[in-house]
């Protein structure tokens, strides 16, 4: 549906898309099979390297099959996600700058930075499309289902301005991060769950648990990629390593770091009010000074309990049990719990 | 209804966005209530400086009026068009690099390139949200009101495309050129039109007309408002003089002075084949060389005669005559004949 989707654009939009895709290469002909197939059933359980990937629309599914919905009702839902998420991803990459995403060069350093804008572009548009015509046999009297996206991508974009806004400002609190992730990333994932709930008719307090089972599991997803950005490995992240420090990136670890009261979190903030450190060395010892006033395990830990209240809200939700127990291995897929 | 969908907004977006449409200043206080209200009815037919204020509104609810609708119904509609192209405008600027916009510094220029990306993609899904809203209503079995919108907005991304490769290229003929207008200026007309007269329920082959004199009048439009880049008022246009020479924009004008088999031609094509013409005293060769070509008598004749296809279409709809009397007005407004 997806593929579909997308091949309904216009050439200049579908090329760019498709390669930020994974679908095609830079001249427009079919990459490697490996590289992005996106069907959400097939692809979104595997140990992908690609962090991420299809997990919204497999949030859809199973949370319609968490209702007892059917997958055919919850597919135009599944491809609107995703899109709405790839459109994100093509903004955020020219704002940002960066230059690799899932291994490969960012479509912005492909097709340029306004080509880059313009794909985004028609990918919410497309989205809103999708979602409008596959939802038209709901229900007048509930919340639409393209109210229930858009207040969702406004949050997103609120949570990206907040993101660029934070990289300039040495003063950003750990309370400040987290409101700023449950807009930049759980939103979206809240999204998913409460679509693909309302997609397969749920009962309002199963639609409220499954909502609150993705913002709570996207919270959770955003500080383990925090962790990630800075103590992950680039072969298995597609990012360079010590990604978000370079950028001066106020993820969740930073931000512990720099509220903390001690030597390491003095010399950080020291480091972070003169100009951006350049070497690798120097990266290495932010890293280091970050690990040493203890905030790489409190979000370690952080991370765990924000899980934890994601699979109570699944809990009760009362899915059937082979759902839950679907729903339970992405959620240890998307914070890295399966390895 | 404008206003407050646009209110809903976050924060750091309904900004930028308030900005954008003249109703903040940089500082978010209000500005001079002149600057720019955007009730349709109230300033669609006044004679604005600001070209294409609130046209696609006021086509929406008299396209509605057209086919005996009552405005109520129109209004998601009309609110809808005016945030899709307001969505279009901001990131056109960034791309563009225009600094002016209705006689005012553009917003990226005052909250930065990313702050107006996003704005704009805020605008974007507000227009889809507003019209989903508002159309619930609508048979199930017709086209939907967001599917309508989505169209025009992916061929807008189109043309929008093709105008920034036409930059880059020197071959581009009068034919592209006006396939050009069709997506980027010219869907959206009709598909405010095609709203409208929906909205009212009416017939087919009443909507189908009012679709394509919205159609005609964007082309004609497009060719005014080239004829204007070149030889334009900047206190009128609000736009530097010859704007788009400096930006080598393969406007008509352009394209058929290019293409023309002449001197005059010839020395244009030389002066294309080099660097930009940098010194006012080049714009204005340029511009002499063009017009010594016969392009612009062409171009308005060209205007002329796809206006009166567009008044061919109106009267075919088989309006009210008072209705078809503001929508006349509408088209000589827009395409300058009322001066």
């Amino acid at each position: 549906m997806l593929r579909l989707a997308v091949d309904s654009l216009p050439g200049s939009m579908r090329r760019v898309a498709g390669y930020h895709l994974g679908w095609f290469d830079a001249a427009g002909e079919p990459a490697d099979a490996d590289a992005g197939t996106a069907d959400p059933r097939s692809s979104a359980l595997r140990p992908a390297q690609a962090a991420g990937k299809a997990i919204r629309p497999a949030l859809v599914l199973l949370a319609s099959a968490a209702v007892g919905g059917i997958a055919d009702s919850a597919m135009p839902a599944a491809a609107a996600v995703e899109l709405v998420h790839n459109f994100s991803l093509l903004h955020d990459d020219v704002m940002d700058g960066d230059e690799t995403r899932r291994h490969r060069p960012t479509a912005w350093t492909v097709f340029g930075r306004d080509a880059a804008i313009l794909a985004g572009d028609a990918l919410l548009s497309l989205a809103m499309d999708v979602l409008a015509t596959g939802t038209r046999g709901w229900s007048a009297s509930g919340p639409s289902a393209v109210g229930i996206l858009s207040a969702a991508v406004q949050k997103l974009l609120d949570g990206q301005s907040a993101d660029l806004e934070f990289e300039l400002r040495a003063d950003v609190g750990p309370g400040e991060c987290r409101r700023m992730a449950e807009a930049k990333t759980a939103a979206l994932l809240a999204c998913a769950c409460e679509l693909g709930a309302r997609s397969g008719r749920g009962a309002e307090f199963r639609v409220a648990h499954l909502r609150d089972f993705g913002a709570a599991l996207g919270v959770a997803f955003q500080v383990v990629d925090d962790l990630l950005g800075i103590w992950g490995d680039p072969a298995v992240t597609g990012k360079p390593a010590h990604s978000d420090l370079r950028s001066h990136k106020k993820s969740f670890p930073v931000t512990v770091a720099l509220a903390a009261d001690s030597p390491s979190s003095l010399e950080l903030r020291e480091r972070y009010r003169r100009v951006e450190p350049c070497g690798e060395r120097d990266l290495q010892r932010v890293a280091d000074l970050i690990e040493a006033t203890g905030a790489r395990t409190w979000c370690q830990h952080t991370a765990d309990a924000v899980l934890a209240e994601a699979l109570d809200h699944l809990v009760a939700a009362g899915a059937p049990g082979r759902v839950e127990a679907d729903l339970r291995t992405l959620a240890a897929f998307v914070t890295r719990r399966d390895r």
